[in-house]
């Protein structure tokens, strides 16, 4: 199970401040898990993990057979925001680290629809003039800009590339059960379809089939990860305060209150680094309102420790950094021995190189506490799906927590729509 | 030229009191320029670009041709923070969005030595055993953990698999011109090398070999990026209260001043990524030192507007940013009508992708600043390696400027050594 040291704020906090502000975490836990806080009809991501049957995963794998028989080899995700991070943060944890340079085992899978950049449009269709190519589309409404476009482009390549007939079977929406633009198409043209639910709000999503769906083509099992979901789902449900979910949230709010504006997302993994804008989306997105909330950044150590690391170090104490901590590498690679010793790494020889990146991690940990810095450290067992899946849903949890401790709606995002309105005015969208 | 637009400031300060940071920042610059400042045995960067010559272009492209000629593929560039970051920035924004997958035209570049992960060290190796491969070592000592364990296998791979010989000639080292591990191994070894002059540090080498090799090995016109830069030099050194430089060193100071602790660099233009990256290093490591320093974060938009969006329209009050704008797309794709228009984007049919992205751009900018986000407007004409040298250029000017109006030590960074000493501790580094 995911877990969590907070030892790292010990200098930083007085034990009897930090129990009242876990009595207060506890107060926003019952708010979120009796739905009696504010934008309490988005609440359905809290219980997806222990009501995803057999059934919805098979109907996600199905997918996968299908474009497999049809010998698809790239795969183009469109959607933005919620419909993008989670799968992105998923697969690029899950990928071999060359995945794209190695041509992979299966299915290829890129993104598009989540900017508007000419270039990158222009590129997409480079790419999938190469190869045999199928689309997911993912969009609640349908008629967001920047995935939008990028289907209609798409859709006109695979309609032009093989057939109408043929694209159908290529394109899979993920989109309103009942309502919409992308719905509407989808029945005219027979498209498989797959439904986002009214109460799981987009950056909840990654374990819906917005998330799921493109995981499964990636060839990662969602079946581990829903099953991590669904063991983090009950063990954070429980109100005590042993609960990490609760733990975490109160500590975030405490150091919020005394000045600590800014969190630090860090790994050791680079692999981590997509979800750590997953968890961006997430807390900027939930909290960050009203005039309030922590500014989220992300870094990867020891990447980072030579650019962000002098600021860390030593700039505005304004900040405090949250770690996942990966303790197990997946490979093996062990530091030679040199006859010659000019680098001096000799004292490492036969060592691990993720024994060297562990005593870099405490070595931080202790610079940073040194320096001013409060440490969080969420630690998971290994990089696979299963605990994916835990972290997904324990970030999820002490999100909602968090934000109704902070006391702000975690489930809306009204400031997201005022670049659109100025946007539509500057296109002459009809109507604005 | 390098164009900066400082409109979207306007609501957010007094003419006057701007007027005063201006002439605090021709003060600064002249500490700058005259050499009298804090650090100033590292100002070799500020002439690199003007007195760059034709002999050390041609030396940087005659390692392209040996390695053309070996039928080299795949080239391992192994660095750290400003070993590494520069040479990124600058192969990301001028390559295709899907290099990776389309297999290259010419030699492959990726980069190892910036981090510690064993998974990643793995990978690697799984990728090199696939190439035609040769290496780009970057050191100023030679001893600095992570690019030394990352050689030493490289090194291992590189004579096992090509024999002692052929390997010394597909290893070329970046280092001190006298001193360190891996000048003595160069000589030994009779590898080609590239001097790090010992009066430009990390973060302002990108104009040096330690960027130029890369750039060179990838592709990519490092003769057009260094004219930009020269002309950015002149154009640069004016002692001018118009001069682009000195204006956003004063605009940031002053927003420093005013609470706006943290400075967001923003692009539409996502093959700029890493050049947040880089511009992150290069302020928060230049900036953030006594307890003082602007905190540099960054986005891509539209993308992040749908993640980040929501906490800078109406989260805490303490940012602002500066947004890099890019004029022209190198492409060309218009948007498609449809007959059914269920999308409703015919109100876009036949109009560029990238007349979108502007209007999103402009949108933002209107939505931000009602939204109490001063913003700073930086533009090039074009994502060109002419451009980027500009680029790369202003940024270092602004950095050095702005952070003696600071008051801090531009060239130091004395809080990278802290987590070192922790981990030489605990890997019982002899000495440690």
């Amino acid at each position: 199970m995911v877990k969590i040291d907070l030892t790292g704020c010990d200098a930083f906090i007085k034990p009897e401040v930090f129990d009242r502000y876990v009595n207060k975490a506890l107060e926003a836990q019952a708010v979120l898990e009796n739905q009696t806080g504010a934008g309490n009809d988005f609440l359905g991501w809290q219980h997806l993990p222990s009501e995803t049957g057999q059934a919805e995963i098979d109907d996600c794998l199905s997918v996968v057979d299908s474009w497999l028989e049809r010998e698809v080899d790239l795969v183009v995700v469109i959607g933005i925001g919620g419909s993008y991070l989670g799968a992105k943060a998923a697969i690029e944890a899950l990928s071999h680290s060359f995945a794209a340079h190695l041509g992979s085992q299966g299915l290829k899978v890129v993104f598009a629809g989540e900017n508007l950049s000419e270039d990158y449009t222009a590129e997409l269709l480079d790419l999938v003039r190469l190869h045999n190519t199928a689309c997911v589309v993912i969009s609640k409404s349908g008629t967001t800009t920047e995935p939008a476009v990028a289907f209609r482009l798409l859709k006109r390549h695979l309609e032009e590339t093989y057939g109408k007939e043929e694209a159908c079977a290529r394109i899979v929406a993920i989109t309103d059960k009942a309502r919409g633009a992308l719905k509407s198409l989808s029945n005219q043209e027979g498209y498989k379809t797959f439904v986002i639910e009214d109460n799981v709000g987009g950056r909840f999503s990654v374990l819906t089939p917005v998330g799921l769906v493109p995981i499964a083509l990636a060839g990662f099992d969602i079946e581990a990860m829903l099953k991590g979901a669904k063991d983090a789902e009950a063990a954070l449900s429980q109100r005590s305060a042993d609960n990490p979910a609760v733990r975490y949230a109160a500590m975030r709010n405490l150091l919020y209150d005394n000045g600590k504006k800014i969190e630090l997302f860090a790994s050791f993994n680079p692999k981590l680094q997509y979800l750590g804008e997953w968890f961006k989306q997430l807390f900027g997105e939930s909290e960050g309102k009203d005039g309030k909330g922590i500014f989220p950044a992300s870094v990867i150590f020891t990447t980072d420790l030579h650019s962000m690391g002098q600021y860390i170090q030593q700039g505005e104490r304004i900040l405090f950094e949250t770690v996942v901590t990966v303790e197990n590498a997946g490979r093996e690679v062990t530091i030679p021995s040199d006859p010659q010793d000019l680098d001096g790494l000799n004292y490492l020889a036969g060592k691990h190189v993720e024994h060297c990146n562990r005593m870099a991690q405490l070595g931080t940990k202790m610079a940073h506490i040194d320096g001013g810095v409060p440490n969080l450290e969420i630690r998971i067992d290994r990089l696979d799906e299963y605990n994916l899946g835990q972290l997904f849903y324990f970030f999820e949890k002490v999100c909602g927590i968090s934000a109704y401790q902070l006391g702000v709606n975690p489930f809306n995002q009204p400031g997201v729509e005022a670049y659109k309105k100025n946007m539509f005015k500057l296109l002459e969208k009809p109507g604005y």
